[in-house]
């Protein structure tokens, strides 16, 4: 298991193994990869506060508007990746994550990376205010390292 | 372009672009991506017998069952490979589908596959027979061309 | 876990997750995935018997020459499959690989496919016999388990 | 084609046929697929230039350091995109790359990326200059659109 500080802060943590077939030519997991893991941490993020069982319900689900990556170290197959994910600058219909991957082989962050997250609704295809229930198991699931830019509303 | 032989009685070709990141690290086109193909030239045929837009009216859709593909000259970028499909063995609620993978640089046959496709009703979750219109525009499409195995139902 | 039994007599079995990005317009795990999943079983297995070493030493390694896939049952996120192979028909310059994914959640087997290995040498471009050392640590791996086909020589 | 305009100012421009199977169980194209595209561009730029062969030869070659893209709007198959690539703020031994992701069935602007591309001496394991016959085609390729940053060390 990675050292524990290179976690700290972020509630959802989920060890992944790499594929051989994440490398690309340059033998180093390619970077596309990297994206695929940090949908998986926001989908496991969105079970955890149960937003992905309110979606079918509702129709108000999330939508992926920016993401973007920064590559801190070359990783190769074998290894297992932790990939972490919080939350912070929570708006009425937004939220932005952040995550990261730590190499299990290396004890070293391998990249950082973070997603702007819309509140959508569906059925009327519109923006929307994320569903109370959903915003308050957020804010209950990050604790108080809910970063800066919530707002309470 | 490929030698026109080596796509004889396929009614259905489509270039498609190798991208550098289908390569592993052995430095070849991965063999995963070889499938990505077929079900691209899959649904190409599909659309051109009319299934794509006959399944969301009636909901009757193909679902693939086996598939195999043998693999004869690795593949590297660049270079731009020819996807053919043709329908075989044509039964009620069946066919099978052969593919074939021609590189325009090597001048040769890639890769040849097979697809085991059968015809289900995604509302009553069984199979069901090819609807008449599909069957009739399949088999118009392969003229005659059509392997063994047919059934006139 | 999954029962035991669907997973007697592979000698290899490795647990993994299932992506949510996994899935395709159809909400199922994409066929192409299953092939992603069998490369994974079966470069746990070369590593299991030290080929992945050797190669890098001797210069032969594996070829996949063929492989295909029958689908059980469709697959969801999420979810945990266990990735299974085991070698069959080993023969001086070549065997068979045998694979199944067994999902944890449904407690069926999701799919079964094989893959035809070639032992080559990639310096002299040809192919070679499987090393000693390499035949030897897969007929101990095996134990008993190995299929037909075998031969010692 | 798409409108010339959405294109202007990117000295690289490539057509690409969008998948079936890019789409995700939203039924839209998948997130990471535009960093495959966007990888896509950045190879054909980089073999435009003469980089590839140059790499090869000299052992200093692309590292991608970061990476990010904006959603504009959500795509679907059937569709062809154009995918443009130019370079800016050019440094001694870095530059950024700007995408873009043109729909030809939508008629928009589908996604922008950015991408922070290092020249690295993958031999010396090192940063190093852009070799000075790489740099003087990069520069030719873009012409007078060459972004701010520039400075001719």
């Amino acid at each position: 298991m990675p050292a524990p500080d290179l976690l700290a802060g972020f509630p959802l943590t989920l060890p992944w193994p790499v594929a051989w077939g994440d490398m690309d030519a340059f033998a180093h997991v390619n970077n596309v990869v990297y994206f695929r893991w940090f949908e998986s941490a926001r989908l496991a993020y969105f079970e955890a506060i149960g937003w992905t069982a309110a979606m079918a319900e509702g129709g108000v689900g999330p939508i992926l508007a920016r993401t973007s990556c920064a590559f801190r170290a070359p990783l190769t197959f074998p290894d297992t990746v932790t990939l972490a994910a919080r939350a912070v600058d929570l708006g009425e219909d937004r939220f932005t994550m952040h995550y990261r991957v730590v190499s299990e082989r290396l004890g070293v962050v391998a990249a950082e990376g973070e997603g702007r997250v819309i509140s959508y609704d569906y059925r009327n295809a519109r923006k929307a205010p994320l569903p109370p229930a959903i915003r308050a198991a957020l804010i209950a699931f990050e604790g108080s390292g809910l970063g800066a830019g919530v707002s309470e509303t």
